[in-house]
């Protein structure tokens, strides 16, 4: 099940036991999926992992049993049969964990109180924050090789995109021939439903494929990723049917240079927020920066939204390995919209440009 | 937007008004998606309802300005724009609410340490749990008609599943091909990605639909569910490619008839336990118990799990007007599973199968 190498695997779990050292930590409780993954190359759903220096435990329910034993050979697998908090509890006094970490961002309120209700006095119960998706920020040469094949899919699936897409076709059956595509090479799943959004639905951020017939003179934007061994692509791009009127090829040049000079800005070391405003600065420039309303991207990897988030707080440097999309727009509200996304790997001189195979 | 009569919505918000009185509460902040869905009937992402026995807010980020303007006259709209936390806060404030309730299921840990900190001792900020997913369990009118829609796309789907399946498609080929067939009859997404397992696939309760091959002599299961108006569907068939074997005869019955069993059982005012129990306790005569580790079955509408869930520690009683699933099943691993799922609605006097237009 795994394409981890045990080492990368053994690697990531002695920095987090690092990290848990640093905090005083002698146990930690682990909610979030992808983190559950990244540690154990193993996917499920509804799990958790408890981490404690002597032994480890992969908590999940009848339906990850038969693979999990397969795939976890090395950690102690118990099934949930009642309830959650009491197994939790009984574990951690079984190894005498006495402070135990758990994930803020990753553990709903009513979970920490019913855990907390079992702990009582005997064990603390201490939130941490991004100990683990801080990590996960800085790729290793294996996952920058599956996020590449993700790319590559993805990069495929556009070009094949631009080559039958035709006046007349539905949003949707664009979308589902991609998939077709997508699938018979080899990717898993997909980072989110593909978007497709063509005329002034393109105008709307957050569109959902439709019925709407595809029409010429038109644009149509096609935001779409896929999963290679859990590893997310995540890119866009806007074609036009037809011959591009001058309004369309002006907003067009002014995010493509937007984005241009984002991407030339980065290089390890400097601050996040100053990649946002290369691209924001230059649409605001051309006049059109009330219509730019989200941030410029974000980090890419086990899931597709992660840490670093390009955005003018964010007062972080950028580090070689980090992986993340540069994605500036333009919405015009009731006529079209434009956003151009790539996804960018940062090196020890400045950027790689993930997804330029794109025609 | 919304396809809700106002006066159903009004009646929804009341009823939240008359248990927030009964906890003492002057404010309400609802995080759930599907319950800012089901007050407002606006869906949306990632937003915010503040509920004040004056004024509410709408709470949300660039992205949904433009339809949440249209379609919530009645709501303050109020956009994010740096802190979430600091907003609710201003606005708790300024409508003087000193006991806030939030749901504990449905906000992180982190959100609630970050609101508290806010709040300082002005605000009270008081968990609830389950308020307004206990209304949510009893379907209007309204509610079972558009149910009944997503029921018969997806019946519509499964017989045509049945028609068209053939030994050498691949799983995934199925499954697009069945997706086109939904999208076209106006569905307007998926509960879930449709499952299509084949041969010993089929013994995975969680199996995701791959490229393998349909081999004639092996059962398909298909598990798929469509949202139309928000409201989902979850049904799952098992077909056999040629003449079926005596196993697989032999389970598929044990099967089929413990749902039986249950369905028979439904009526208002019995304990919900029992339903469940009637479908394991054949299963178990039989000699299967040890292959069927799931519940029986989960309520369904805006969420495709919801209340109630139909298990065997859940001690509440039916109720006219709610709407689960009955899924027995048994799983052999290595060989092939079973699971039959079905929609029903309790009556006044037992239950209406929703899913009886199946061949």
């Amino acid at each position: 099940m795994s394409d981890f190498v045990k080492s990368e695997l053994d690697k990531r779990k002695k920095a987090v036991f690092v990290k848990l050292n640093e905090l005083d930590l002698d146990g930690f409780l682990v909610s979030s999926q992808p983190d559950i993954y990244y540690l154990t190359g193993f996917q499920s759903r509804d799990s958790y992992l408890l981490l404690t220096p002597k032994e480890s435990f992969f908590i999940t329910d009848f339906r990850y049993l038969h693979e999990a034993r397969k795939s976890l050979s090395n950690l102690s697998i118990k099934i949930i049969n009642g309830s959650l908090f009491k197994l939790v509890n009984k574990l951690c006094l079984s190894a005498k964990v006495t402070r135990l970490g758990f994930q803020a961002k990753n553990l709903l309120f009513g979970e920490y109180e019913k855990l907390s209700e079992q702990f009582q006095t005997k064990i603390r119960f201490i939130p941490t924050y991004d100990l683990i998706e801080t990590l996960r920020q800085i790729k290793s040469p294996q996952e920058i090789k599956f996020i590449k094949k993700a790319v590559a899919i993805t990069v495929g699936a556009l070009n094949y995109a631009k080559k039958i897409i035709q006046p007349g076709m539905k949003e949707y059956e664009l979308g589902l021939e991609l998939k077709r595509f997508i699938l018979e090479r080899g990717a898993g799943a997909f980072s989110f439903d593909i978007i497709v959004a063509s005329g002034p639905n393109s105008a709307f951020p957050h569109h959902i494929t439709t019925k709407r017939i595809i029409k010429n003179h038109q644009p149509v934007l096609i935001d779409m990723g896929v999963e290679f061994k859990g590893y997310k692509s995540d890119l866009t791009r806007v074609f036009f049917l037809g011959k591009m009127t001058p309004v369309f090829s002006r907003i067009y040049n002014i995010v493509q240079r937007a984005q241009g000079d984002s991407i030339r800005g980065i290089r390890p070391g400097i601050t996040i927020s100053k990649i946002d405003s290369f691209a924001r600065q230059y649409i605001a420039k051309e006049g059109y920066g009330r219509y730019f309303g989200h941030g410029l991207g974000h980090g890419i990897g086990l899931q597709v939204h992660e840490s670093p988030h390009i955005s003018s707080k964010n007062k972080n440097r950028l580090i070689p390995g980090m992986i993340f999309t540069i994605e500036p727009a333009i919405y015009l509200p009731g006529q079209f919209g434009i956003r151009l996304e790539d996804m960018v790997l940062v090196t020890k001189r400045g950027a790689q440009i993930l997804s330029d195979g794109l025609d």
